[in-house]
């Protein structure tokens, strides 16, 4: 564990820019002890600054001029933006200044960034999305969320690999139970991708339970669900609106009468602890798995308390030696060399071919 | 519109089989004036029928002696049980003895009889299940859920056809919106067949207003949302999971202390009108479309009101004759050989790509 935490913030990124990502980053300095580098426009950033107080923090400025627009493309966003404050974030963390970094901008922009400027693990073909979602139980890590639309089983495989291991020392769970998301609990139900990683996936080494429903992505039976960027982006999407739409159904109900208002009310205290429970903003970002440093990856629409929540997070990244546990639990497993698109070889797939 | 309207229903099908299909039909003949048939093993239906009045009512009994297990394999009861329950009420409506049928069973059985029993409708590559979701305004209908797992972006364009009938002509939309599932709203955003079926869709006679993201699916924004089955039906049954999740969270807290059990005994009505706004038993099941009768399926756990409703939902499709409408509404437009798998000639190709 480093002796201080050093955190990049891209404090231009998202809807909000600077008016959250400042008292955020506040916030998160304070709570962790952590050091913070808030990356962007200069100007912006102080008189953001100028609002707080801050004396009793670790802040610094570390100025870059140009931002990368939300529906900017990625490739322009690298080629023609190499001050914008995304790319000059990552680049801290690539160059020893940061420990991680963590941005609210464009999402396809900051896989680019983690890709080509932090570079990716070893064996690791496609780094990935990981969301960790409340349930009922505890969290589980829903891998990928959408840093890649179309996948090949193997790719599915190296999800559950990296994520088993999140989930193992970030999470702090014994032997992780992973499964796939699919349409039917049996082992033959799936589209012709899943169809093919469960035959991977049962004869990895990692404890494998088979499909998971959609149904019971929310039930906390499963540790780590794999899918690829596009189910699990809708899923992810699908999530959050339905969360809106039932919460606005359900107030609009409560507002329809004084008796239910007055109830309401009373039961004020049971609702916050509710709303709190289920906030995205209390469940940090989804971290980008499979990168050469630690990067986390926030909605555009993130308050500063999510920023916070975000920050906070990559403070237990570095201080679990997240990304070391990454490379050292995948050095030490053979089979990420298998099931990477090189170590596509014949052998193997006979190998999982006959093991069924 | 037929003087009278007769429906079968698949006594046996579902979780508990007689238990809800006789009261749940019972309550829809009450409720629709239409004539029912339960058809399955008659000793049960009857005994499950004494315990109700039902002298008011049109009911039949039609002996079947076999029933289609909920994990057998379709094809499995399509060849080896020719006297199931689901089997012999799709022969019904086949032989015009019935106008449409509806089930809890095997879904996948219930695709079966749908296919090799009814028959597709001529130009239909591939019928699917479409959901009607209630949203915060009208209802959307999503498209595929679950009847094909692996499409091509043809499939997507014949779905989003057969959907459109039926949101113009059962849920009497005025030229409906017709969007595909995807990761992104700009066009580009997607995994490779959403990508190909945007540039088909924005070329076709439809509607279409782009990507729907899986946060805008319940806004009620769009009425026709079309996606592959296995991304239908993970949506579908994560919506149904969360619910559950988050209505179990909500009482959870409610239930902590005295004054919160108070408020909400004091707001019960508008809980209870928001658990009837949102509970899938006052929406019906899910018709499979592009087939030569009405097929309705329902949730295997469906309770005796979710049977009622499903058939309610029947008779509207008889009364609003949505099957003459469909087969008409696919003849007057050709695009729907267009876009048949022996359609996918060079020129529609051509066409479709230079468009763009």
């Amino acid at each position: 564990m480093p002796k201080e935490i050093c955190l990049a913030v891209d404090a231009m990124g998202g809807d909000f820019g600077p008016e959250v990502n400042v008292p955020g980053s506040l916030a998160a300095a304070r709570e962790t002890g952590a050091r913070i580098i808030l990356v962007g426009d200069e100007a912006s950033i102080a008189a953001e600054l100028a609002k707080h107080d801050h004396g009793d923090v670790h802040l610094e400025i570390v100025h870059a001029t140009q931002v990368a627009g939300m529906a900017e493309k990625p490739s322009d966003v690298l080629r023609r933006k190499k001050d914008s404050s995304i790319q000059v974030a990552f680049r801290l963390v690539r160059d020893g200044q940061a420990h991680g970094v963590v941005t609210a901008g464009n999402s396809g922009a900051a896989l680019a960034c983690g890709m080509f400027i932090l570079g990716r693990v070893t064996g690791v073909d496609r780094p990935a999305l990981a969301s960790i979602l409340p349930t009922l139980k505890k969290p589980v890590v829903l891998i990928d969320v959408g840093a890649n639309a179309d996948c090949n089983p193997y790719n599915l495989v190296q999800f559950g690999l990296m994520a088993e291991v999140l989930a193992r020392y970030v999470l702090d769970i014994t032997n992780p139970k992973v499964g796939i998301l699919s349409i039917g609990e049996e082992e033959g139900k799936g589209n012709a991708l899943t169809k093919e990683a469960y035959a991977l996936l049962k004869n990895s080494s990692l404890n494998f339970i088979g499909n998971v429903e959609g149904r019971d992505v929310y039930t906390g039976d499963t540790d780590v669900i794999v899918c690829d960027g596009f189910v699990g982006n809708v899923a992810l999407k699908l999530s959050e609106g339905l969360g809106t739409a039932l919460a606005t159904m359900l107030k609009t109900e409560l507002n329809k009468s004084v008796w239910s208002r007055l109830g309401t009310l009373i039961s004020w205290a049971a609702f916050k602890r509710f709303g709190k429970k289920i906030d995205y903003a209390e469940y940090g970002g989804a971290p980008i798995l499979g990168l050469n440093g630690i990067a986390i990856v926030c909605h555009g629409a993130s308050s500063a308390r999510a920023i916070t929540t975000a920050l906070n997070q990559a403070a237990v990244f570095v201080q679990k030696r997240a990304n070391e546990q990454l490379v050292q639990g995948l050095r030490a497993n053979t089979e990420l060399d298998l099931f990477s698109r090189s170590g596509q070889s014949c052998a193997l797939k006979q190998r999982t071919r006959t093991a069924m």
